[in-house]
């Protein structure tokens, strides 16, 4: 039996290893009827019940409003970058959208594909090291929507507030910061977020979605990617993702006994305390992002000597630490210490980093 | 320890015990790595190899010529539906679709919101309980493409035949019957099938796609819905199913341990034979499939009594065998007997129907 190894994957992401334990128990029989939870109908009441608990939880943990459905979907969220211009933007009209670095511009490039796109407000200016203030944005006045990212799983930029968009609806791609602080959810038209960061395993999509913003897609949408079809059928116009769906149900139950979203904000704040303090503290690390604008979740740090970085991804795999190496477009280091990282891991990887500072420093 | 149930689900369908012990032994904590396959990067160099071993061992199984890619998708058949026609037809296109069922009819559907759809022939003659001859067929000289659909898992009829189409692209939807005998790929211009009857658990897809065909799709085709975008990242532009992926390999394996295709031809027509054999033998059950338009995956049968029909599925879930309640849209009762349902689960059923017609015929 090997150690669970210390995980800083961007994602597909650690998971609970109490979710997983559970998981494992019930692989080849889920309560005591005989087969797995994959081979189970998913018209089955069995299903259906576990399906509809899955999403009380969720509802529960983000106090969504009743007038929003939420859509367990597939895909990712590369695929609802073309499901909100397809089902929210009329071919004459215009999006407005926030460029905050790599994902958002996906976002941006696809929705142009169908509409005019006003690029409202960049952090280019700020080379992508910061968000850009609502003050420096140029919203539209007829713009279908105002879409945003709310975390940079690359670049390491969160927003720590909502941008206030007034009757526009507000969409954002929380796929990397979803659930790991409260938020105001009756402030969004559209939230979406790929499963594979603070939810489940990848090849689910959670989208939660205003209810008058249902039934406005364009003619050519396909109907799998129709939001209205899809709440019209509970998320099961056709077979839903099952497994991954049991798991998010799973990793939710988690949450709630964790405390819910408070408990998570509070150790979530002191993970990247102390992550970011001691980054802050040497002049051996270095992370570059804007005080204001640093993320909880994905921390994206250099060793100020390069020439050091191989052995310290060497050292770090050895001692267990796995995926700290960084986006390729980025370079350097990235931790992403998403809600299943304990504080327990990241104070051995500060640990692990002061003793590497120690030596090479 | 409840004793595993005989599951005859339509889909999510039954998986091999085996593979399905492999996965909960290694949940935690894949090949001595410390991390469960679900946590692990995309990008990494265990999944890549891992997801690439999985091609080659479905490439194998079905003999897939070179100049085909295999795909990994999301979004089921039904998103395929719209993918094939976003793919392969043009506005001022028709497309040739061969009707046989519900899901066929699905397919036509989808298809007719983007282009011309001819039903080049349909078994509505038969009442679909056989699938129309190529004698009947009226195929258009300058289609895209003719779609048909290989196994029809409601109505129950299979194809024992692939259609001569000449150089028009063949598509065939074989979600039902996919590996369950050997077939001809170079026949087709697509193939593709669910993955949650015959290859692993929901939420995949697997498209089998001729080159030349790639590179064809309309100007609003979903970057994510794109074909060639998909071959071209090896589908990972973004984060694949990698779970489900993981597990489509181990059935790939499986499949290969029992001889592969020519091996479960081989059980599988022993396993129909069996069932349609003791219903045609008795006046107790009915099946109304013409005899070469039955499927070898799904049986749906009738009792002449339909008043017995809640006692009949009642005494089977508490003999042990579940999800044998026929499609709604059917009525009477329904075996997905799928490559992971063994001959034993078949004799078993086999008796326990016999015992059911001698306490009640």
């Amino acid at each position: 039996m090997t150690k669970r190894a210390f995980n800083f994957c961007a994602g597909p992401a650690a998971l609970p290893e109490e979710v997983l334990k559970q998981v494992q128990a019930e692989l080849l029989d889920w309560q005591g009827k005989g087969l797995s939870v994959m081979e189970m109908s998913h018209r089955g009441s069995d299903f259906i019940a576990l399906a509809a608990e899955a999403e009380q939880d969720l509802r529960d943990l983000l106090h969504v409003p009743n007038n929003y459905k939420v859509l367990f979907l597939q895909g990712g969220a590369s695929q609802q970058f073309a499901q909100i211009p397809l089902n929210l933007m009329r071919d004459d009209q215009k999006a407005d959208y926030i460029e905050t670095g790599i994902w958002a511009r996906k976002a941006i490039e696809e929705a142009a594909r169908y509409g005019a796109v006003n690029v409202a407000g960049s952090g280019k200016v700020y080379n992508f090291f910061a968000v850009p203030g609502q003050n420096e944005w140029k919203l539209s006045k007829d713009a279908a929507y105002v879409h945003y990212t709310s975390n940079e799983t690359i670049g390491g930029v969160e927003f720590d507030w909502i941008p206030e968009v007034g009757d526009v609806p507000l969409v954002v791609d929380m796929s990397s910061d979803i659930l790991s602080r409260p938020v105001d959810v009756s402030k969004f038209g559209v939230i979406y977020a790929g499963a594979q960061k603070n939810i489940g395993p990848s090849g689910l999509v959670v989208t939660i979605i205003r209810e008058d913003l249902l039934g406005k897609e364009r003619s050519d949408c396909p109907t799998m990617l129709n939001y209205k079809v899809a709440a019209d059928n509970d998320s099961m116009y056709n077979t839903p993702p099952t497994f991954s769906w049991y798991l998010a149900g799973l990793v939710f139950k988690w949450l709630k006994k964790q405390g819910g979203l408070e408990g998570m904000k509070k150790v979530n704040q002191q993970k990247q305390e102390l992550l970011y303090g001691y980054i802050d503290s040497t002049e051996f690390y270095n992370n570059p992002i804007s005080q204001t604008s640093r993320s909880w979740m994905n921390v994206p740090f250099r060793l100020i000597d390069e020439r050091l970085d191989k052995l310290f991804l060497e050292k770090a795999e050895k001692n267990n630490f796995l995926n700290l190496k960084g986006h390729r477009s980025v370079g350097g280091m990235r931790a992403s210490i998403y809600n299943a990282v304990g504080l327990e891991a990241v104070q051995a990887l500060v640990a692990f980093m002061k003793e590497f500072e120690r030596e090479h420093g």
